[in-house]
């Protein structure tokens, strides 16, 4: 037998409240859940005490470094479960928490209601003058003479009649629920953080493009060739134009067209290669321009209502700056050179990753938060993070949350498309956004199970999907034997399905589909290594569409926000249905998934879903084409061909006018 | 804008091993998880690092007061989640938790295997030597010799082959295994905690008589007419027998029979009105004798196999010596007098509650504790505590903590009746059993959905049920118009859902089925509250029945714990097929829960949840008959009669023998 300590009476013993089960709470309050300014944040609680007295539930909340905390009671939402919820109105930070009580005047009132025996609603009048008499106590001058009132006219009513009328008295009840006794309240020992990020962490669409393809005549392109090319972009109405590493690239080791080792004089190497003698991570490739040419882009696009995102690729080309000054910054082979990044058997000769276990780690993680302000001092807030999973959790985690604290307004998106669990763990630590399986989710099953997961799992507290249906390193199967209703059907589905998408163009709005070799997801010629020249003006390009989708996604709430999304049914395992709603807005899209054959079902709405009246016909405003159709009914008749029309985005308008609606109709 | 403080780099930024998502918790690590005595505790956690760095995650476990952790490596299990499970050996608490690194040494042997370029090879192997000296360093002087030498061999080797060899010697890796740098070790900052329990908290069989009801010729029984009950309890097979309370019984406002406010001079009152004259709760009521007769009770039981089981009921009656001594251990009203029990308009006059927000809370729980270390001290170790939830919950946490510090085998059953956070609240803070809802679970869909939750749902880490078909309070609708089938299903549910189950005798096995009034659950002339005779050599008692399915439950292992319970399919909705296994003991009951009519059904069994062979018949041996059958595949027809059979206890013995099993066949 061990022998273990007493266990202490407990500091105050007369807390009979107890809460449990506080949500929103990600891995038990380790990280924030994340919400955009205006949003609501929807608390939720176990509150019960032994016994039947009362108990009030409170929720709590402020702003990051703010003191004083703002309070509402939580409502009951069946089976001892509370709920409430606050607005986060500013950036930055929130806290919430929540307490309850047993609450004496309550459960004495509650208690009294129910009192029949006339001795007992007697002595109970005596019972609650006492209460009242304590809460004057409690309240303020004013209150606390009109309480005193109350609890002698409670005491001195003699007819039974009066005494109940006044015990339930209205305004005395109402200024005894201001002053309760919380000295037994049962605070939750956990504040749970909220990180209010700007609206565009919510809803965007991204454009990619490699500057360097911007030049005329085949010539490399430069910052003003971006800006003679940002009214395409903003034509088509995305919001965000990202692009890759615009920093000097390396010599040493670079890679030729198609991922080749052997480069010619005139090959531009990888722009992820980054570093040369022309500078490093702060620098700007010379082709490009300087950086004053990059100031004019950020400000030209901003005339466009466009925001320029950076890519940050923390490694470096082995004639990056860092490689001389901070050689302890790498991981060094026994024979004193630096180890170059593989995963054997493959070797990435251009590239030398950070040694994150490296003795100088605290001067590397200072350096890397120095780069990202760098950008941030020239303008920059969105920034698309390379392969942020191969790099140190913790050292994301307090970059990001260095970064934020000034800047709450920065939005970091990271690209891991690695195993779930990293990718989540990369979303709780602090990015704002993260890339998707989206690429490879194609079948209406494999898409309704992962939106389903993204839109309504817990992990969309901190995990926001940003949708691509092709980027540099993926050209998938789908769009590479789909033809044009893939393109399509892929579109529609990321500008739909989720709030924050993007494409990698022009390969997209061109509909590049020449992989490197079959079998490969990297484009055959891909910019990643050499200039490509586009031909913006060919007549069967994507861009007028994709124009159409930015500009129903502006014009329809429902599509800017996720966790609406809910999937109806349809008898066509090809066809897919799904719709979001923010209030009175409702958008229903249909999608072909087969982009090679005609396909057609019968829906089967859920019409309380959509919020409509079972009984009554509905017009469905056909938004890519402006057709108007009247449905009735949960089942309704689509087709849709991959060669024309291998999608439908419906706004539900609202239900048609019959007789009813005349006013002598009555 | 908020100037919020800078965030400092953490103390040691390389740490690049994350863990997650621990379990069993409960409630975070607020509360222990549950275990008997050579119980297994599986932990599974989440680990991961960035990169493709190898991890070890690895478990760590101890007795609660001892300091040395005991490890053990976790297996991965698939999606960066780990598995282990370590054994509890004895009772009283222990705590786990988890750690986990990046471990170089594993990682660089992973890598080196997919290594296929010489000139790196040859360089890996010096990499490798490296952290081969570095381990030497970390290790004994007798292991540091043998890995010197492994390295300075690694560092020599010049045939490719003879590297690779040397690199995965099978010797020098074990030896590397054991000295792992754990510098930078993720250790989980939680320390969960394990109750350990007898194994009588896992599975036993209850039975509840009133010991003043045991008398010959209507006299009111004793300690000693209980000892002579004895035989007839244990030749049911009970082994715990459960005593309403056992103290002297208040005479002020004392109930009649039938809970009627006016008594008779001889009426025998309430148990559960505690206290009077003759003592309070530490007392013997005089006329079931006195300490000596309760002694040699309890002496008597266990010559028999049976434990007694008191009942703790925190409550007096208004003459209970508790009230003079302690008044401010109880509520006043505003008259003075002291308040009496009541949930309006229902008043006991007969029952002070305790003010568990009396300022004189200390002196309370103290109390409370003497009185159950007062029976502890009397040689009792199992309580059923009555309406626990109508106590204050941190006085229950600290007051079972504290009896278990000191005698960890004994067991506390929460008689809470009530909703079911409050049952899941008693169970977390430490009561090792609780009553459930199956009085009120009779048809096939909710005892199914209900112990599916019992047995597979989160809360059976803390929450053991204890299944009872009637208690003194409880008789069921369904017993009291369902006849004698009614209550054979109802036992055999009982007793083969549950591993621990109680009835309140002789009124079950007598069958007793009259309500005080249509629409009551009260027993009519209810042993609350009057003596009754029973005659138990009645010739329609279900005696032998129950001491069949306690032998049943004796020699069959499955049936005495939970957690392998599983549904099997019938094509009857009035039909419940279930099944249990432990190791090679496989029990599969089948129950008409209709008890009017003949029932029949087809089964449709899993069979490798059976761990039966698909294409072999298999024998199945009924326990409550004898009877041997031949079943094949899962579709078999059974017919369930609740005159005679309502139900079927098949043990699975064995698959059936044919020219295969000779030894010549081959």
């Amino acid at each position: 037998m061990l022998d273990l300590d007493p266990r202490p009476l407990p500091q105050e013993g007369r807390i009979r409240a107890v809460i449990e089960n506080v949500a929103p709470a990600v891995d038990g309050g380790r990280f924030p859940v994340k919400r955009v300014v205006g949003e609501e944040v929807r608390v939720e609680a176990d509150c019960f005490t032994d016994g039947h007295d009362v108990v009030v539930c409170v929720l709590r909340w402020r702003r990051q470094g703010e003191s004083t905390w703002r309070e509402c009671e939580m409502l009951p939402a069946g089976n001892d479960r509370w709920r409430s919820s606050f607005r986060v109105d500013k950036l930055g930070g929130y806290v919430y928490t929540v307490t309850g009580w047993v609450d004496s005047f309550r459960s004495w009132q509650r208690e009294f209601r129910r009192r029949e025996d006339p001795a007992d609603i007697r002595s109970a009048a005596l019972a609650g003058a006492e209460i009242i008499d304590a809460i004057a106590q409690r309240a303020g001058p004013r209150d606390s003479i009109e309480l005193r009132i109350w609890a002698a006219r409670l005491r001195d009513a003699k007819d039974i009649e009066d005494i109940e009328t006044c015990a339930l008295d209205p305004v005395g009840t109402s200024l005894a629920l201001r002053h309760p006794d919380r000295t037994f309240a049962c605070d939750w020992p956990v504040e749970y953080a909220v990180t209010v990020d700007d609206a565009r962490a919510r809803y965007g669409s991204w454009y990619e493009l490699f500057p360097r393809s911007t030049g005329t005549d085949g010539r490399h392109g430069t910052f003003d060739d971006v800006i003679e090319r940002l009214p395409y972009v903003a034509g088509m109405g995305f919001d965000i134009l990202y692009l890759p590493p615009i920093h000097p690239i390396g010599r040493i080791k670079r890679k030729g067209p198609n991922n080749t080792l052997s480069t010619a004089d005139d090959d531009v190497g990888s722009p992820w290669a980054i570093g040369a003698t022309e500078g490093g991570h702060d620098a700007i490739h010379p082709a490009l321009g300087d950086v004053d040419g990059f100031r004019r882009l950020v400000a030209a696009a901003r005339t466009h209502g466009i925001e320029i995102a950076l890519d940050i690729a923390f490694q470096c080309a082995p004639d990056h700056p860092y490689v001389v000054a901070h050689p302890d910054w790498f991981r060094h082979r026994p024979d004193g050179s630096i180890q170059y990044a593989e995963n054997p058997p493959k070797k990435y000769q251009d590239i030398y990753p950070f040694d994150f276990e490296s003795p100088a780690w605290r001067s590397l993680w200072l350096e890397l938060r120095a780069v990202v302000q760098h950008w941030i001092d020239e303008g920059v807030r969105i920034f698309r993070v390379d392969n942020p999973h191969t790099k140190a959790f913790s050292m994301w985690e307090w970059l990001i949350a260095e970064v934020k604290r000034k800047h709450p307004d920065a939005i970091f998106l990271a690209e891991a498309f690695t195993r779930p669990k990293v990718m989540h763990r990369l979303a709780k630590l602090g990015f704002t956004q993260s890339y998707t399986y989206f690429a490879w989710r194609n079948t209406k099953q494999e898409l309704t199970e992962y939106f389903t997961e993204l839109a309504q799992g817990d992990g969309r507290e901190y995990f926001r999907p940003n949708v691509w249906p092709n980027t540099p390193d993926i050209l998938t199967e789908y769009l590479q034997y789909g033809g044009r209703g893939a393109f399509i059907a892929r579109i529609v589905l990321a500008a739909t399905l989720c709030a924050t998408y993007g494409i990698y163009g022009p390969a997209f709005e061109l509909m590049d589909a020449a992989p490197r070799e079959p079998g490969s997801e990297d484009y055959l010629d891909s910019e990643k290594y050499q200039l490509r020249r586009w031909d913006l003006a060919r007549s069967d390009s994507l861009g007028d569409l994709i124009a159409r989708l930015n500009q129903i996604r502006r014009e329809n709430p429902a599509l800017q926000s996720d966790w609406s999304l809910r999937f109806h049914a349809t008898d066509n395992d090809a066809v897919i249905c799904y719709s979001k709603k923010t209030g009175d807005n409702v958008v229903l899209a249909i999608v072909n998934t087969d982009p090679h054959h005609v396909q057609s079902c019968w829906t089967n709405l859920d019409l309380a879903e959509l919020g409509i009246d079972t009984g009554n016909p509905f017009q469905m405003h056909e938004l890519l084409t402006g057709a108007r159709y009247l449905w009735q009914g949960p089942r309704n008749f689509v087709q849709l061909d991959p060669a024309s029309a291998p999608a439908h985005v419906f706004r539900l308008r609202h239900k048609v006018r019959s007789e009813h609606d005349f006013d002598y109709f009555l």
